[in-house]
């Protein structure tokens, strides 16, 4: 390596450090933090965000780039230190264009938004939240105007989740879906819930099946760790110590443990399985928000709540849970934990139904920001999109637009990533198929290492080397494509209306 | 506030709030950490340090304190802001003084000598550590070059634990405690231990007893956590954020968390005690490791040890281990928890013996820095003086000289301070005592809100903000002094004698 690229390296390093310092001081708080230490936390978070902001958008680093062009010429652009610099070079761009004391007034306007969305989430109150809300979307429109115009104002909002992703793009992907999940969800029978949905299930079972998973999915003990938390989420230090949280719902089948273990390991494995040589650097992490939900749903969904998973499985889970699931059938279990359920919150939807409730989201936060939405129309816009979209009229904002935290934090933007992961991960799994065609045999003995492996080759070791395009284009030979999720869909739902 | 006291807060805060960053991932490497994570965490960790070591000397800092002179001039000199400039003033001074390739190469070595020792303690291979040994030292004497000469060169070591204090002073006491000590300890009776020391101590009752005291002495949930680590410490993050750590003995009531816990809990009521003003500053934490310890003792040994204590919590605790206890009295068991019982290993080692234990060190460490002991003479010189001053003499190094991590971290300087503190801990507690003539009787209740409000009144809540000689003077009225301590054992041992 030469002089200048490992003082690239160095100064990212320390970078990257507050950043992982700055994660563990979160997980911190979520997981372990007792609750008088809330106030200094956030002051302490602050800092080290802002720290690592400063020396990032320093003019050293801008020099540096500067003079490693010439070198990165030569380079194979594939190479560790060609991504490198054309990463950082990217991110510093970004960086650079967002004046400090706007990046100031987002921080603190996001938590204390957040704050009054908790309040107003907890007493149905979406006309307390709603100035935050304008203050928010204001700031938003500052942020947008930081950057060079572009077809769609939208697009620099995606490219903070997705880099390089277009509007129109995502938009494609959902015309595309719209009808076709609106059919499914119709044709979905109208049915009274099976009993044993309300367990019991007892939360040390949970636990323990949850652990016992996540191991054989490739989560060993020496790199990971699972702990309960409020809203579960996955974090990693490095590429050898990465954070899973779960919660356990004794009296909900579709909160166990288990599901939100296995989509938290998937994001876990992906983070784990990123190549060693890009620990500490700003590489060694997924690619894109799409992309890393394509690795959540592909172990939660694809796999595990395939029948061929639940063949290995259902014996040990049925023994551990046999009070609910004792007279329980194996089809008649695989078809409770997949089937379309129309429902109001888009963090229990069944598969189906999950795209449109994201669809809802996109639509509304264009509308909101370029379309001339009122915050104030913003109750009656999501009841009405609701019924048109997934049937439903949610009875209250509670379960209608004050579901969801990302709005309250600024993030607009991500929430198509989430559907777009689920249509990579039918695509990814596809093309795993082709090359390991009998995937779901090993699935249904238990046996996970050739898929990871897979996964890693192909995705996992890469990091963030690529944009998401690139990407996408090496992994499964062409663009984000709608038809491999809806064929996966379809064969889901005939296999459970035939079951 | 003026302007130059706030932007002198300000830089500070962001400094301290590094430092609880650091600890922070200190907590979790050795509490929480899947081992996978230890290599990025060492770098990580390396790089917060440097970048708050970076922060703290800036000329910008000193510049800041000369400007505030004048207006400091005008204060109270013992307001948060007076004490703020003149601690600053001195830390600044010193931090200053060592050289940033110094202050590396020490850092480093450390680390690796630490683990060298390690190692060396697992082997008993003395030979192996002896280099490790010999590089500290000689940093070590870079590190006192750095400084203005000194009477004693040992006082420069000194002063990083117990700012201002003089290596005379540790002297004197411990030359009025050393022959009162061996007297004490040869007049113990040669007795075979209880039957009941060895247990059986089950895990889940000694952490239910351990949480019910933490709460009891005044660590409730909202502000402390207690986990189970290797060696038991304590670190607090904020006065409102405080991390207890035990360990479990289930077959060694010496070893019981009950005993550890009250120690570290004495730590935590120390940090949470502070004035909410010092948050964020860097007199947020004790005033020296002497007066830290010394809290951890009243907690531990004045309290926890007491007659009094246990006649309040026996109850419950022989109800808890009854197939040990059931047929042990009060008296008995007190006595078992205090008797002088010479041994090898310190943080085993009764409340009698311990300064033995730590005037050897204070003795060895000096020698070898100043008196020509080689490092190769160690083991020897070790052992000749446990049987000298104990009355044992180890059968190998692991229980000898390498059984302590300090002077492989370069924690020359530090061992007096334990002492120091047992010393502290006596005069302060009779000091409590004639405030609080009814201490003892409130302990026989359970009652601890008031002794721990003394404490707070007259220590805990002023932080860092004086030198500990100005602190210990507040506290008891006068300079350090081994009397109280010395009547505290003979009080105890007579009592024991009668038993």
């Amino acid at each position: 390596m030469t002089d200048l690229l490992s003082t690239l390296r160095d100064e990212l390093a320390q970078i990257v450090d507050l950043g992982v310092a700055a994660r563990v001081l979160e997980w911190d708080q979520l997981v372990m933090m007792p609750r008088g230490g809330a106030t200094t936390r956030a002051e302490g978070l602050a800092t080290v965000h802002r720290l690592a902001h400063e020396l990032f958008v320093r003019d050293e680093i801008g020099e540096l780039l500067d003079r490693l062009e010439p070198e990165v010429a030569d380079l194979d652009p594939d190479s560790d230190d060609a991504c490198l610099v054309a990463v950082t070079r990217r991110d510093w761009d970004k960086a650079r264009r967002v004046p400090p004391a706007l990046q100031g007034e987002m921080t603190k306007l996001g938590s204390e938004a957040m704050e009054a969305w908790a309040e107003a989430r907890a007493n149905d109150d979406y006309a307390s939240f709603r100035p935050w809300l304008d203050r928010t979307l204001e700031l938003k429109q500052r942020y947008i105007d930081c950057f060079p115009a572009t077809d769609d104002a939208y697009d620099v909002l995606l490219d903070d989740f997705e880099p390089g992703m277009q509007t129109h793009e995502v938009r494609r992907v959902f015309e595309r879906l719209e009808p076709a999940l609106r059919e499914l969800t119709a044709a979905a029978a109208d049915e009274e819930p099976e009993p044993f949905l309300s367990g019991p299930y007892p939360r040390e079972a949970q636990h323990e099946l949850s652990l016992e998973v996540a191991r054989a999915f490739g989560a060993a003990d020496e790199y990971f760790r699972l702990d309960p938390t409020v809203h579960p989420f996955c974090l990693s230090f490095a590429t050898r110590d990465i954070r899973l949280t779960t919660r356990y719902a004794e009296d909900d089948l579709h909160g166990n443990s288990l599901f939100s273990t296995m989509h938290e390991v998937g994001h876990g494995l992906y983070e784990h399985g990123g190549d060693a040589a890009l620990d500490r650097t700003p590489l060694a992490t997924g690619c894109s928000s799409a992309l890393h939900e394509s690795q959540s749903r592909l172990w939660e969904n694809v796999i595990g709540r395939s029948l061929p998973f639940w063949r290995w499985f259902y014996p040990r889970f049925r023994d551990a849970f046999a009070n609910a699931l004792a007279d329980v059938p194996l089809e008649r279990f695989h078809r409770a934990v997949n089937r379309p359920r129309p429902s109001f919150i888009r963090v229990d939807a069944d598969e189906t139904t999950y795209g449109l409730h994201i669809i809802l989201r996109f639509q509304l936060e264009q509308e909101l920001l370029f379309g001339g939405l009122s915050t104030a129309d913003v109750p009656e816009a999501w009841n009405t999109r609701m019924e048109e979209l997934v049937g439903v009229r949610p009875p209250n904002d509670r379960v209608g637009c004050l579901q969801d935290v990302h709005w309250s934090g600024g993030m607009f933007g991500y929430f198509p990533t989430y559907q777009l992961g689920n249509v990579l991960s039918a695509q990814i799994w596809e093309r795993l198929v082709s090359d390991l065609p009998d995937a779901y045999e090993r699935v249904e003995q238990g046996s996970f290492g050739e898929i990871y492996e897979w996964l890693r080759e192909h995705l996992y070791r890469h990091g963030r080397k690529f944009t998401p395009a690139a990407m996408t284009e090496r992994l499964v030979g062409g663009p984000i494509d709608p038809e491999p999720y809806l064929r996966y869909l379809a064969d889901k739902n005939a296999s459970l209306a035939a079951a």
